[in-house]
């Protein structure tokens, strides 16, 4: 991998049709962005059809399928190897007998790195992901693409700093989440937008490396999907982003051996304290 | 503790002046304070004098002093249980032969509640810390106070989410950060003020509750400190706070009832993973 760039965008749209309409909108999407210059490309959460997980329902559980053979995973590697962009690909995994909220990363030549599945699962009215997910059990993982080391979470993930620190450990110069999120039927006049973006902004700031959100738009039933996909730089700074209703593209560039020379310069890792963390891997009751 | 409501007050000042001129400065400030309604008071880091660490320099272990007997640690005691306010004190320590970047927590009572170490020591150009204090070796601790559950944090501390997490996992419900931080001298062009921020705010969303950070304001030598003290909410809401250059107190409240119910409907602690958290607290080489 020589590129001295990591040229990004994330794409928003509404996922409301049919999975043929979904997929070929997000394909549209992609071959823009990639028009645009753009070698990562971030498309949302489940972007075949309708956020499913609002309600529980056992009829959406045959929406899931296994890895191998995956009708739009295999036309997203098609599509990554002819327009030559590296595509995270979060889809409704059918595996060990049970689902899993999912990600392959197809890289730039079309081919599979490997699957990480969503480590934090939420469970809340509107947002019913613990009954038709298993917990994740890939652990995180980092992707040395053809076009930059990223960390990819899936939504939930990205309100756990946990997991944006492993990436970063794991050696990510970039961390990309793919994001279904809009309102909360509990408490409709809680706005989560800005609370969304500062957890990720946090991310950026304690990594010192640029992250990037796509989310959804439109009302799916309870649920009106914000938007707001955003790319932050390092700092934590928004340079790029859609708005609440906007479908489209917003795209950026970083220059890899700044960032690297902005790590070397904040040193975080070098200060961290594991002899002091026991806390955070500790599963019994703390006294 | 029955306070239905967390009353904080951060204070904000000029620290270049003699030791006795600082330090009464310092109680001015916690005064009005408290007379404006605050019960938990927030102070600079290390707010006897000057930012020594800004160069290394032996003779400055001489301000180092223990716990016991510190004239400054009891000068605000008395103050603590006059006006009746808990204050978490940053001071120089000598103690294990060596010396910490230390912290007491004062009781509205007067009562010391204990010591913690900060345990993230910066070391470059303007804060040469490792070369004054050994890492602290305390580890996170939460202060059960009589008006509220604090964890406390200093300084560096801040830009890692591991101590929040850890804080917020041995029960505070708000986070501290006494803090010195200004211009960086050998980046002159950097002014990290928003991402300095940005990490704190991160912090408050991640463990839905509010965080402060005291900073000094004023030129020393090299150094510019930017003032900028805050108070964040539980959504990451900057909701007081100070400018670059001023002199002052900024003072909120909030119901603990309603901070509680928040945390309760995010449930974040809820969905952790501490199974795949293995690597934030590996010290070995990472494969």
């Amino acid at each position: 991998m020589t590129d001295s760039r990591l040229q990004i965008a994330v794409v928003q749209c509404e996922l409301r049709a049919s999975r043929d309409e979904n997929v070929s909108r997000i394909e549209t999407l992609v071959r823009e962005a990639a028009n645009r210059g753009a070698r990562i490309v971030l498309t949302p959460e489940l972007f075949e059809g309708p956020y499913f997980p609002q309600v529980k329902d056992e009829a959406a559980f045959d929406l899931a399928a296994p890895v191998e053979g995956h009708p739009t995973i295999q036309r997203m590697q098609r599509l990554a190897k002819e327009v030559g962009v590296v595509l995270p690909i979060s889809f409704f995994e059918e595996a060990d007998g049970a689902r899993y909220n999912s990600l392959v990363v197809v890289d730039a030549d079309g081919s599979q790195l490997g699957v990480y599945r969503k480590s934090h699962i939420p469970d809340g009215p509107g947002y019913e992901e613990k009954f038709y997910f298993r917990a994740g059990n890939t652990g995180f993982r980092v992707w040395n693409t053809k076009h930059g080391r990223l960390g990819v979470g899936v939504c939930w993930d990205q309100w756990f700093p946990e997991a944006a620190r492993a990436m970063a450990l794991l050696g990510a110069e970039l961390l990309l989440y793919p994001t279904a999120i809009g309102t909360e039927p509990a408490t409709p006049n809680e706005d989560s937008r800005d609370p969304w973006r500062r957890v990720m902004l946090g991310h950026a700031v304690a990594n010192a490396m640029p992250v990037a959100a796509a989310n959804r738009i439109g009302v799916e039933d309870a649920l009106t999907f914000y938007g707001s996909s955003f790319i932050s730089d390092h700092r934590g700074e928004v340079v790029a982003e859609l708005g609440r209703n906007e479908e489209g593209i917003a795209e950026t560039t970083f220059d890899r051996e700044a960032l690297r020379k902005y790590r070397n310069n904040w040193q975080f890792l070098r200060d961290r304290r594991p002899d002091l963390y026991g806390v955070l891997t500790r599963n019994e009751p703390v006294e």
